[in-house]
């Protein structure tokens, strides 16, 4: 539990998570869709998330080369869970 | 979301609130319960835990004074979602 939530916790991992169950999406896509993310953070919690197994980096060649991001069985399976979590929070989490 | 995995990416406090999920139980109890956690640790935990709601601690007066920690609705309420994340963990996350 302690490990999964080291990932859990991090920002953004959830939001990134949450955007890819809608499917396969590029660089710049994600970038658009979440609001509020940087760059930079965008690319670490991406980089992380490949490590960690729950989503794949594919690069098509080109031109003009691009980069889709999609999640694995394990992103996929985490679905549902970050979802009870979400509602959970929503009822009994007060806004800050 | 966010807010949730502040809170629950905090080490131990899934486990704090598992070992409550049997019941209440006091300091020494949970002290015991709850491997490797120093007693300043479990204190920061039952302390965050009690001010975002999610557990209540109970002073009965003595002689002797003992105090009791149980979980709230809103922590009774995080229980099946914790437990669908660890599932999630104990199939997909390598152990370290």
């Amino acid at each position: 539990m302690a490990r999964a939530f080291d990932l859990l916790g991090q920002r953004w991992t959830g939001v990134v998570i949450g955007n890819l169950s809608e499917g396969p999406a590029g660089f710049g896509e994600l970038a658009r869709a979440i609001d509020g993310i940087s760059d930079s953070m965008l690319s670490t919690r991406l980089t992380a998330l490949t490590q960690a197994g729950l989503i794949t980096r594919t690069v098509e060649e080109g031109p003009p080369v691009s980069v889709a991001y999609a999640l694995t069985d394990a992103g996929k399976a985490l679905i549902p869970a970050l979802s009870r979590i979400s509602q959970w929070a929503e009822e009994y989490l007060p806004r800050r």
